[in-house]
């Protein structure tokens, strides 16, 4: 089950100005991370019910560097919704004729949790993710 | 003050084809809407945080009409932020270096309430809405 939107990610070429231009306007900007095993810099723009991420790219063969060539200026690039059940999630799609990449098979994303990307073509141009949150028991 | 997300809005070729592919993956998508003198009709998704608005183009001179000739699949089209203060936003970004579309001035959108948009050029890439909502005592 579709829970909720988990954030919505924007892809831009310069993520120190970007977090300066977001705080200029009153948001509360988290400090930069780097993770360097999803080839992305990223920070998260605080907003009482969703986060926006934006991601830079970072070093060779970044997932976003297609992307960012194509739009240099930076773009909304993925929306991505919390499951209850990343397996579920992956066979349900499936069913509804939506490929899923990577094979079907969830890869742990860049927050530690279970993720799987659905094929933007068979969603309307949008790149969307899935991901199964920690539960809070565990 | 920007207060939260209120939508993010995607384009999409067909209303009705893609309000049946996210009903089909259990989410609970609103009756269409047409709104002439916005020149789109549009569906809401609703989840727990947030809405996504789907939006196609109606008749002629639609100001998705361009996006969608250059993205026949879709996609990610604006983000709305909801604000206290529409005047006081449209101020605040200028001062920011922000240009805001139509010369400043906010003007009634799609829900009945006071937007203004921002150059995307000037926030990386994406078209933002801002929006005042109706207060609840007015």
């Amino acid at each position: 089950m579709i829970k909720r939107v988990n954030h919505i990610a924007i892809a831009v070429p310069d993520l120190e100005l970007a977090a300066q231009t977001w705080r200029n306007l009153g948001v509360t900007v988290s400090e930069p991370q780097t993770l360097p095993e999803h080839g992305v810099r990223v920070v998260f723009l605080e907003f009482g019910n969703v986060k926006l991420e934006l991601l830079e790219a970072y070093g060779e063969g970044s997932p976003i560097g297609k992307f960012m060539q194509k739009n240099p200026s930076g773009g909304m690039h993925h929306v991505c919704f919390d499951v209850d059940d990343i397996g579920a999630t992956s066979a349900k799609l499936q069913d509804a004729g939506i490929r899923v990449l990577g094979g079907g098979q969830p890869k742990i994303g860049a927050h530690g949790n279970p993720v799987l990307f659905a094929h933007p073509s068979d969603l309307f141009g949008v790149l969307t993710e899935f991901e199964e949150p920690h539960s809070p028991e565990s």
